[in-house]
């Protein structure tokens, strides 16, 4: 991998999307401070930033003004976050740890950690309906693509089958259903997303199908290190998807097979982009990183 | 009070956005069914439509076109929506009953309930951002009002400062500051909304403050209910909030001079639409029925 060469491209990014971020969340200082402190915990706590990367990326491939991607940017990694929050409650998944640290509610109590995951989603949508330098017509296309990708038929909703899946043996066809909604519709509303600010092209399309690929690549790595990563990299403890009996691509291929499934979708999207040439260089590398890295 | 007068014209409204919600939320037949059950179960499960009404009726005073008020109106319904099933969740107020009714966790589990809360929230904006016959501008005008309202600076942070506030003893400023985050600005929103769909015009201001007013007034009316409503007619117990530890008007100023306060807020509300004459005639009536109704 040629990580080395687009390590500064993807740090200036990083910077961009947590100055974007510290500017949508209100300071800690102001009213109400508590909530305000723990909207922050939640989303300037680091993170690989994969979503709002793959709008900067996506967009710079079709030609956006990089300002303006700042507000997709930020949006999306604020729905990430309250997704996170709500995902770490002991009412659905449970967890002490994320990212190294103490989850949300572990410091701020369950109700309050509630309430920061609600407001980070409102947020979210503030940000994007705000968005300066775009007309009304395409910050109302954010919205509405974002909120799509959010919802009750795409993430919630995947949370929701996830919930009836655990304990279950699911075929290959229902985890991928699963997946599509649970993580795939927000990777794919990034470039969606990225398409709005650019005026929708022909690429869109293309970059679309990449998205699609990218997003299960990147699940059925994740399931992978819940099987094999370690727990100092990841941050978080090994087995903890197994242990509560949820469905993983290698419990239900093995785990050679999933490194296989995972390669072969990381290539689809790499072939995807291979008509845009050198300018989606940086695409094409996090499709491999996608199925490489080690948290 | 001249209900008889006005219900035709309420209950016209209430099946208006019955319609607008029925057509927002997925059938509980589309996957994930048990998620769009859960939404549906929360959302269309009857309720004042206090918030729905509100927007129709300064919609009305000020000119818009009632089938455009439909997004407005089922969207600030999906937000009230999701408000209590998050508040009625067991980390929250552990509430069993809701206008007479199991509360959502209750009938689907509390990860489900979290889960439709969240996607009640999404489909909110989502719903504004795709709103018919609304250019762009408007649309996003829409989404920044009630994500304003809902957000950490709105509903939000208020259920944060009530969660600060349970248990201690507020001054009369801090019960207020707290309401008016908690329920005004939601409320205010409606009114603001209908500005925007309307164009905003003089008359906008005036409805802003008539809105302010009605809203704390509903609040302390719904502290005096508390207090000494009918369960039966209330659709849950007596002195719940009382029995929390959270502070109230009547335990702040007692019950009199609680009733005196809200009376002088609907008056006020009143006074503010005078200029308007008789077009504003149900906003009045409101702003009384807010202080005399008996649930």
């Amino acid at each position: 991998m040629t990580t080395v060469r687009f390590e500064p491209l993807l740090s200036r990014w990083r910077r961009r999307v947590e100055a974007a971020l510290e500017q949508a969340l209100p300071p800690a200082t102001i009213h109400p401070a508590t909530l305000h402190e723990a909207m922050r915990y939640a989303a300037l706590g680091g993170g690989k930033r994969l979503r709002p990367i793959l709008v900067y990326a996506a967009g710079g491939v079709l030609g956006a003004d990089e300002a303006l991607l700042d507000a997709p940017a930020a949006a999306v990694e604020l729905i990430h976050a309250y997704s996170l929050v709500h995902d770490d409650l002991p009412a659905m998944d449970d967890d002490d740890l994320r990212r190294g640290r103490p989850t949300c509610h572990k410091v701020y109590g369950e109700a309050m950690a509630l309430l920061a995951g609600d407001a980070l989603q409102t947020r979210a949508f503030e940000v994007l309906a705000t968005a300066p330098g775009l007309d009304g017509e395409r910050r109302a296309a954010l919205v509405a693509e974002l909120a799509r990708a959010a919802g009750s038929r795409g993430m919630a909703g995947g949370q929701a089958i996830d919930l009836a899946a655990t304990g279950r043996t699911l075929g290959i066809a229902e985890l991928e259903d699963m997946h599509i909604h649970k993580t795939g519709a927000l990777i794919r509303a990034c470039v969606r997303m990225a398409a709005v600010v650019a005026g929708d092209g022909p690429e869109a399309a293309r970059l679309d199908h990449y998205a699609k690929c990218l997003g299960l690549a990147f699940q059925i790595r994740d399931d992978i290190l819940d099987e094999e990563g370690e727990p100092e990299v990841m941050g978080k403890a090994r087995g903890a998807d197994r242990a509560r009996g949820k469905p993983t691509y290698p419990a239900l291929l093995g785990l050679e097979e999933a490194r296989r499934t995972a390669r072969a979708l990381a290539d689809e999207a790499r072939q995807t982009l291979a008509p845009l040439g050198e300018r989606a260089a940086v695409l094409a590398w996090l499709a491999d990183h996608a199925v490489e890295r080690l948290a």
